[in-house]
């Protein structure tokens, strides 16, 4: 279970949503998982639009545990992609705060 | 900065993300924003088919930074969102292990 307090880690999530749904997850596989991810994200774009911002939460919350559904199937550690990838400020300038140009991600 | 543990938060991780890019981010606007999520998400999906592991793990970092940009532009905060929406088990059928009928998400 999840605690309550108010510094849920990647680590954290990642074990609880192993709990609730993994054997489910391998069953329906990657690409059957990724289609709900999709449903997700759209949902999350219509919320974006409109002004509930309990469901909009809602909706981030639940595009993060499908793609976090999808990285335990695919054996992806989410902490570990995170911190290796922007652990030491923006991946394309190297700044804490991004000198990227605008024209480049992000 | 964020720290190297094995203990990342989604705090930490919304802050940071904050940091380096709130001020392009709000410039951006939400709509310009989930364009580029969603050439993330189109490469994670790639990545899913490939057999490169370092770059699948990279596309997962990149899909939850563009998510968190996000949700700092629409003000939500992701720890809140999941704490509530998950925190208790399945929000389908309040189970630890997901118990609901296969033909409903998830």
């Amino acid at each position: 279970m999840m605690s309550d307090s108010k510094d849920l880690t990647f680590s954290d999530l990642q074990q609880h949503i192993r709990q609730m749904y993994y054997e489910k997850d391998v069953a329906r596989g990657v690409e059957g998982t990724f289609m709900w991810l999709m449903e997700e994200v759209g949902e999350l774009a219509s919320a974006l639009r409109g002004d509930d911002r309990e469901n909009l939460a809602e909706e981030f919350a639940d595009v993060i545990a499908w793609l976090t559904t999808i990285a335990n199937v695919a054996d992806i550690d989410l902490n570990a992609a995170l911190t290796s990838k922007y652990g030491q400020g923006c991946p394309g300038c190297s700044k804490l705060v991004c000198e990227c140009p605008d024209s480049e991600k992000p």
